[in-house]
């Protein structure tokens, strides 16, 4: 085993008990962790491998799982609604959001969307992330720390009326009350053939953002929800869970064309 | 604007009318396209910026579009059923594939969770992808080529009767009609908190599955499927498509520990 | 076995192949029934029990099925959308549609909601059912009449711009164009504690509906879709089918109350 | 206004706030109802029409609707899991359940679908209901009893192990926990051409529902599922409920042939 699989100071570890009670934890060379069931020294953890067991005073199992960037999502700190995996998996992929591309992110809300973009934009890519109020701001950055990933993002605490800084970027994320009104701004940024996703959480926002789209040059316009649907997972019975998530919000894509005199 | 705007010859373009007539065409750099609705001149499409518009030798108006990841997902050249962007990029954080970690697949099948893949690999990760059936595995191959990540992935035409040759991998996709039946090789393959994904189609191989993992050390699983609805795009007559797809299959997430001997 | 269960002539007969191939046939004294795979004399189903099996002239089985309810609305001849049962069965519930109401429907449409109700209704409620097209409403007459359900159903050739002609109504369904347009009309229609539901098939209708309702004395006013998803039926691939019904309409529920003074 | 609109002692009545707190009452001669927003004399209600709004001595407004079998069902009394509106409607059009059918279901359980059924067959069907615990049982006739409904139903305290009482009747609905003992029996019952529903919560009991139907002749089964997803009632702000009922379970639909013979 190499050493990196060892737990260390400052890693961050996704702690989980049997019956599913569940913390993302930064280790600290000392002092210890207080779960439901009893304290976990952090001398018992720094050294182990990821994926050990380890016990509390009161002798409760704990797994020490190392958490991948759909935990750190899970465990955003959050002050504003966040986006979910099941969302921002998609929107990767359908944004093209990889390394070596530039995009833009409006606002940067809690960090939510923000962390899953450094993760897909890392090592070579960049994010622009606006957000007009800074204790949001702050809050984005803290989450993304977490991650390790704050090179991949430059934030920007000012509102977009008057459009943003940047040009010729590959794609941008929206996710602002009024997205009608920044069209033409998103219009103006993005390279040719470049992709923007306008995330709303109304369907009068959707009918909006599409009004707003006619009057750009925008094509292949999609509008689409996505749903989350889990399972008990017992072998002899399976049968989906009682509950879901009904509802995080409409997604809008579409892309950016030039005419044919290219002006 | 910048040159590398420009299409050339080599490039892939995704082509597209007005009436959602669409292409994924390798532009070359003599003769032509043949639409629907007439013939483009690769000649006319050189050196124009992503993003323009054409007209055909009959005067039809098409797009040309720089594909993202998600638009060759959906061109694949396909013997096999295929992956979706929707569970692709639910995959994708879930397992937290980046550049820089190191994993598995099997089987590749017609190659659309590999190209997936290699894209949230770039430029720094490594695909190792499996697949009995030689002639899956060269579809693979060039449908890989057309994103031009084929750098990212190692093929291995062989089954996986006796396990994979990797070890210490962070990540593995599953994708076979027994999945049961591997589970221990995933295990021994995955270093301590890796991450397993196994893909399949019907409830019983669901169960089938979560009995297989009850024989292992595997933890933090769940069960889940995703639902993707589009909506039509008129903003006065907002409403959903009348159909949907309603089932690709179902998705079991799993993490493996290690006992408190880390035997 | 008693005497009504053999199939006569001018009975209805849901006639299926093993394929599924199916029809909705009325049985006559002579002739035959032409089938995709062969003839069927009525000399052959004239006296069987119903849920036999008889055969083409070119030996394919078919099996003789007693239609329900739910088979005449899957086979309702029509000119207009329809709707499902999904949808009827969960109005006739909410609505509490049952022998001994009097309610109103508009507009009759093909007659789907109006046969559901009129099987909802006998035999001793009341439909008034308006439509203001005379084409729809002799076919809404003709679907009704296979059912053998007439006399529960007065229909009404006029448009509701003056309203309806029935008061103190239990209930009153309504699939129209532009219902913000009549919500006073019901209003003053139903009785007391009364309930109307509004099927819509846009999100900016449901929101037109909403802020009509606003301006009269509605309460518990709910909007909701419904949605039905088939599984293949194969015990041992238990899996949906690949594709689902997205979406037929948004239903509004709600219920008339009376001021303190009850003016 | 007919005075079977006025409220008397004896009479249910859905009260409700306009905070939506909602209580199922039997309304007395004397007394009062507690409220969480304080007390309501029965004076105050009896005599009121339908529909009318009266204030608690705390002067909190509460409606006084009228309730439709969809309250009742949503109110029940229960010590079982029970069946909700939208799988009740649907089984109710697709078993063709009205006035003049005879019909059996087992088991009772608290009487959610035994209310609904006896709704539909009212006036004159009838609905056998077998219960083999005896506190179900009578809670059912509980509930039933608050609908008013007592006579379509004929309760039986027994278990099912030998089969049915009755014969040739048109429809069966099953809710057991291991249907494929059933199956033999419900065959022997049903009427040719009679229609079996089977109520199921996990995928294993529909893969083992199917392998029993194929030992008897039934044909046209079909396995489905239907969700209902809510809507917040804003119409500025459209958007589905944040949440929803994910699963209640899984309907197998199928049909009683006889075979050319008529054995």
């Amino acid at each position: 085993m190499e050493e990196k699989d060892l737990i260390k100071p400052g890693d961050y570890v996704l702690i989980v008990s049997k019956k599913d009670d569940e913390y993302l934890v930064r280790i600290e060379e000392k002092g210890n962790f207080s779960t439901h069931k009893g304290f976990i020294d952090y001398n018992l953890i720094v050294g182990k491998p990821f994926g050990s067991i380890v016990r509390t005073h009161l002798a409760t199992e704990y797994f020490l799982f190392k958490p991948t960037v759909y935990d750190f999502l899970r465990h955003i700190k959050r002050k504003t609604q966040v986006l979910y995996a099941k969302d921002l998996g998609y929107i990767i992929l359908r944004l093209g959001i990889r390394s070596g591309i530039k995009m833009i992110e409006c606002g940067s809300g809690s960090g939510s969307a923000t962390s899953a973009f450094a993760f897909a934009l890392y090592p070579d890519g960049k994010l622009f992330s606006y957000e007009a109020r800074e204790e949001f701001m702050e809050l984005a950055k803290k989450n993304l720390d977490r991650l390790g990933l704050t090179e991949v993002v430059s934030f920007k605490n000012k509102d977009i009326e008057d459009g943003f800084d940047e040009n010729a970027v590959d794609a941008i994320f929206l996710d602002v009350k009024f997205p009608e009104k920044y069209i033409g701004h998103c219009y103006k940024s993005l390279k040719n053939s470049g992709n923007l996703c306008v995330f709303v959480p109304t369907a009068n926002q959707v009918s909006d953002t599409l009004k707003a789209l006619e009057n750009h040059r925008f094509f292949k316009t999609d509008v689409l929800e996505i749903f989350l649907r889990k399972y008990k997972t017992v072998a002899e019975r399976l049968r989906p869970d009682d509950t879901m998530i009904a509802h995080t919000g409409y997604l809008i894509f579409t892309r950016k064309y030039v005419g044919e005199e290219n002006e």
